[in-house]
């Protein structure tokens, strides 16, 4: 495996991770330091809004800052044809990276706060919590490929970031929108955490929110499988060097 | 019709009912995990600045991201003797994507959030509440406009969510400054929603809101009607493509 | 009186005029829907670091967007050596159109709100509150003049907005920072208005703090003076044509 | 001691000093005016976020804004061999003008609040937190260094904010990530404070921390070390001139 590849794992590894570990550990800090539940949601989102900007920021030059299966696979999608953006060939180890960052991150946040018992037993399902995550995994590969066809990468971080802390209150499912970030909170035993039983749901609803995030991208911006290269920021040319 | 069209009155059926889905579906999560009226506000409020933005940088490449009856009635009028900005074959257009997009978004976020019981009983409607929209809209003008003439529409989504955001706040009627999504809102039953009996008042308001930003803009930038073409964001040339 | 001058006093008027209105009908609001003071606070504040940038955005490149006399003045007592920035000629049409903005801004945010009963009660002195005002408005100085002299005045008005935002709360008289504005919110009968006994001891501490800041100012940044022109953003250029 | 040296440590001594002022200042008035703990967490934090990204634009260009012994610290290792960034001379000097900034700076946000009472009483001890204090740190150096390594100093003042809003928050102990901040920190007696007898554990897991944030710098970026001369922003060509 070349070194760049090692790189880009290593990032996409750590930029999971730190992102699990940020929105479980507010999460965390919320639920004990808050007592009325919108304000802990309000928190949660807030950080979440603040911290991944800048995981985009730090880890995106090397990777490009997926974080999420579902921007992979859809980035590979969309670029196969032209051979622009992820290969077949790194697409597998895109997601290894994500999946197998997600756990350590939930864990961690867990070791910071001394807080005890992994697996959460919180239970998400039903048709509209569904819905909502089909809506909310749409709209973010909406935000990732319009900002990139429209050459607007260097806004990228903030709105990916102020898009997930909106959806976090706009839709019922609060917007995990990414299913290595599913399978890490099911490693919480806080508000922030969901039932192992609860994730199948949740991330077909995210593959099916796929599909129609780049539906709806392709009826809008025709030309976007030129820029797949540049999802969900440009990369590799620092990273490699 | 031709096709560049069609995708424009895309882009502003999805922004305007992504949009009004942010507004209300925020709006209910608030009064369901939220007690203090406040609280729910400034949640509501904080949603909706940071979904607005990405909103435009999403759909505004195509359609400039109006969203807004005035806006696009206000770019009409402005551009019209220098056939700049939209041309009153484009307006209906617009209007019509706007209103026929605002409504299924208040259903989305009733269906995302199962929430039963669709036109709302909130009544808004006083002199100090007109003036409210009044102010708001004319406000909003001033944001988009002012931005547009002085070269700044790399700044104008983020800018237009922070106005929109404060001015929740800072008016007394919440800062509806959009015939559209007063429209979509009759069709939420929450703290969000607007009682169809209040909705002309509100419309009247905004468009004489419109007028008085109109004037102020005239007033501070005499040749404002230069950029009509470049309102909200510039677009076109990367839509059509 | 020349055309320009009488736009850039227009500008300066609604500027600061609306700056009020956003504070008063934001404190307004917050008082009424929250009951934990903290809470209501952090809604004005909030509000105010929205707003602020906005107002700079669309009249600064009118007038500078100044909207305070401190500033006004502190752009005159550097510049004047060079003829750069505020001549002495438009120091007071400035500080009279800031002022005469004021006191109608917290009028309008008053109707907008139903609100009767318009002089503060709100007494507000003591040594710590104008060490309060001393530090808030030195620190306003420090960063309107070192954007303008390190030539980042495109981040200007997103930094004011903050330091205004995050000065509410470390300082303990919640940072007036500007005596047209303490003038305005004599006119609020709210948590946010200032009795008008309690008025010129702000102002004096605010002048202190001018004076503050321009001393640090010319310690950090020798060359400061050159870009008087700049303050708070470019302007004219555009404002004129 | 030439010239140049004495106005940056005045930067470090100013930008240092009112950190710890915002930081203490907003933790008592969110003390004084808000019930809930996560209320009051979250003012400190959100004022923090504010405050921060301002005090490295404005006193950035003259030394840096490092406001960070570790980070001083972390950028004369980097650099030394390649002679950039910080020399060996300027080290002592840049952390004396810190922690003597800090000291003063919890002092002075006591004065404007009244405040009686001195020394911390807040004991902030455990393994958990020390980890805390580690990802916080690592997390610092991470934002700062790839950011310049990857030509974005010019996001990294909002990007810094938004990493240590946040990290208030998935940290569970609310990431001082600083020691000389730390040092400030413990003449306050609020919840912003934190007790002599806990300083050196929370310095000590700082510079771990520092060690770790390098590592993965080094890992992920291999030329980092060509940049340390623009940490946290590029500096001295305005500062000195």
């Amino acid at each position: 495996m070349p070194t760049a590849l090692v790189r880009r794992m290593l990032a996409e590894f750590l930029g999971t991770g730190l992102l699990v570990a940020a929105v479980v550990g507010s999460g965390i800090a919320a639920q004990r330091l808050s007592t009325d539940h919108g304000v802990q949601l309000f928190e949660n989102a807030i950080v979440t809004a603040l911290a991944l900007p800048v995981l985009i920021l730090v880890f995106g030059p090397v990777s490009g800052g997926h974080f999420n299966p579902v921007v992979s696979l859809a980035d590979w999608a969309l670029g196969r044809r032209r051979r622009e953006g992820l290969s077949g060939r790194e697409l597998a180890p895109y997601v290894i990276a994500q999946v197998s960052g997600a756990i350590p991150g939930a864990l961690l946040a867990n070791a910071m706060f001394d807080q005890h018992g992994v697996l959460s037993v919180h239970r998400r399902s039903g048709w509209h919590l569904w819905l909502g995550e089909v809506v909310a995994t749409a709209g973010l590969l909406l935000v990732i490929f319009a900002l990139a066809r429209t050459g607007n990468t260097r806004q990228t971080p903030w709105a990916v970031g102020a898009y997930i802390g909106a959806a976090y209150w706009f839709t019922s499912s609060t917007s995990f929108a990414n299913p290595a970030v599913a399978i890490g909170r099911m490693f919480s035993n806080s508000f922030a955490g969901i039932a192992p039983g609860s994730v199948p749901g949740f991330i077909g609803a995210q593959l099916a929110g796929g599909v129609v995030g780049l539906g709806l991208m392709v009826a809008l911006y025709p030309r976007v499988s030129e820029v797949a290269g540049d999802v969900v920021v440009p990369h590799e040319a620092v990273g490699s060097a």
